[in-house]
């Protein structure tokens, strides 16, 4: 697998988190020489909030976590996730299979099976092989150490091609509080949320409730803001662990809720940067709408448009595509009151192309790697912003010619 | 342009209808080498019904039909239709052009600028050279002639890789009924409604308000029921035009309404079959559905996945996908209740893969060029029917490459 054109130039230095330890093995669920299964340990204490996917045919582990979130926080806790079987339409087995696993963890720990959070990510609607994951708990254990977060991010990947992870500090008070998130995911991505699991980790001090608030809110800017095909996934998971081993209470503080959401973003633009075929990173500004669901759902329905994205995929300036998205959107929208301009540069205006425009300046814009699109639509004072990524030979190559 | 594999055998062989003539020309709009312009002339008192584009951005053709539909049928009518320039999003001037197209034919012809419908597709946003068609209106008033139905279902094409038309005759008490009709539209195809423009001519006699109702209620159930990409056009039209030459009423007629729905349907597969890059031919069946919009939202959602739709083009009975997209269509769904099936094969139930379906199964029903995809969500007795086609690479050389 080729690495996405739009990836990072190398992977990111993150601070270690205090309080958490990574492992990783080859299990073999699906994948052969490569790395599938990761465990995560979190010190006694740490807060856990989750954000997972909307779908009505959630996967059996996302269903698990969902009944697990917002327990009794004070023991030892621990986040298992393996790729290449997602334990999705599995019927009572899926069930059974996350029992089991989460079992297996807790005693080869010595935790609550409570404690315990599984995620799958692959196929869907094969039976999870979960005695390939429960025979590697022993190795998983003596493996566990803070530094091995790149291992974590790598063996949760399925068609990504890097593994994506961001950092950050703060200074509150003088005290220096961590936060460090790896992710998944290029295909199936959609909001509500993207086809990814995400992990995010800091030393922070925080309770359960207040963390769960605050990851719901910046989920919503953030990866419920990206889309690759319009696709939403039965197994998102987004999970947060907050192990307070800082002793900095952050409840409340809006740096630390800056800081996090900066790192979302990050994230979620990483997902973005490895849609399945992708060569441009497209940012979707929609301005000038009668309400903010107007703003995200027009600015949905251009990102999501198959014309508009293979149009960037063929560095068009076609613009006519973006005002059909805009159009059959369901926003409400005036022919004559609205704008688009690529970057900076005007093109259309007043029901009609701009008369200043010349179609090499589109044409430019459109050969870059980052193309930001706005679109405003002189109707009301609402915005959203979206991210995307063209629609190319690529992903019909990765999807049609291999079962993912 | 590679014939779709899915084009029907040969042109049909369809009735001509009493009151209806056609011409065609060559007018260089933005083609050159085939003719772009079709001209229709309906004797006076023709009925004409229309259904066009629910778009915020719809082109000014449109608007003017709109805005001439249900007036005093009694003169005679005239379609003027240009293909390679859609007129949209070109501000007044459109509406200009619209009005001097419509003027130019009403004094070519004799007749009333308000019985004057007039449809453009191609390009949007670069002005119509509107000259180059009223130039030539002098010669499509000398060509007009009943037998050229095959020449306007040429001259209308844009990226369509064949002429589409059907028809049918019924026995009404001894009398014969005839009804032709002809499409285009290939890509850009979502309800409501597809790209398309659509014609379609019948000597019955029926006043406009019923034949708009007749009309308006079998487009919910035959266009507005096919998707090739999501994206809504913003010049769709349909027109239908009743000359009443044979002096039938067909007002509350079944068997005309049926004939008409068959009609209907036929070509509105056309354009999927037409769909661009489609190398398969797809129909989804929902049953089981809480409400009927939540039937239709479901086999929508099934239809428009990139993932279920590149599967199919790779021949891989991937139904975890069609899982997925059920999940995510926000229609009323149960894991436990749901089956899946691909034409007679049983694939999953009970929230798992059944127990008789073996893969090869599944994969003999994809080799098949027309494939019926099942979905029983088992939770109400509603269902829906929706057609669509695969996503190819096809779809992508044809729309990133190539400016439409």
């Amino acid at each position: 697998m080729t690495i996405s054109p739009l990836a990072p130039a190398s992977f990111p230095v993150v601070p270690m988190i205090s309080g958490v330890r990574f492992a990783t093995v080859e299990a073999g669920v699906r994948y052969s020489g490569r790395k599938d299964v990761m465990l995560t340990h979190l010190q006694a204490g740490t807060s856990i909030a989750g954000v997972f996917t909307t779908s009505a045919t959630r996967a059996a582990p996302v269903l698990d976590c969902q009944a697990k979130l917002g327990g009794d926080p004070s023991g030892e806790a621990a986040i298992i996730v393996n790729s290449g079987n997602a334990n999705a339409f599995t019927g009572s087995d899926g069930a059974e299979a996350v029992t089991n696993i989460c079992t297996a963890v807790a005693d080869t720990l010595g935790i609550a099976p409570q404690r315990v959070f599984s995620s799958s990510t692959g196929v869907i609607g094969e039976a999870l092989p979960f005695e390939k994951i429960t025979a590697k708990l022993s190795e998983l254990k003596e493996g566990l150490s803070p530094g091995k977060l790149k291992g974590a991010a790598e063996a949760i990947m399925t068609t990504d091609t890097f593994p994506k992870a961001a950092g950050a500090q703060i200074d509150i008070d003088g005290k220096t509080v961590s936060i460090t998130g790896i992710a998944k995911g290029s295909g199936m991505i959609a909001p509500d949320m993207a086809t990814m699991l995400v992990y995010i980790f800091t030393d922070a001090k925080i309770a359960q409730p207040d963390l769960q608030q605050m990851v719901s809110a910046i989920n919503d800017r953030t990866f419920n803001c990206i889309t690759v095909d319009s696709d939403t996934s039965t197994s998102d998971t987004l999970i947060m662990a907050a192990t307070g081993a800082s002793n900095v209470d952050v409840t409340g503080n809006a740096d630390f809720a800056q800081a996090l959401e900066t790192l979302m973003l990050d994230l979620a633009h990483q997902v973005v940067r490895d849609g399945e075929g992708a060569t441009k990173f497209v940012t979707v500004n929609v301005t000038g709408a009668d309400s903010e669901p107007d703003a995200k759902r027009c600015a949905l329905s251009i990102a999501n448009s198959p014309l508009v994205k293979t149009a960037i995929a063929g560095e068009d300036p076609n613009w006519g595509r973006i005002v059909a998205a805009v159009g059959k959107s369901g926003a409400k929208a005036d022919r004559d009151t609205l704008s688009i301009s690529f970057g900076d540069i005007r093109v259309a205006e007043n029901g009609w192309v701009s008369p200043s425009y010349a179609e090499e300046q589109g044409a430019a814009v459109m050969k870059k790697q980052d193309i930001v699109i706005n679109v405003d639509l002189g109707v009301g004072t609402s915005d959203a912003t979206v991210w995307t990524c063209d629609l190319t030979h690529g992903y019909i190559t990765i999807n049609a010619d291999y079962r993912s």
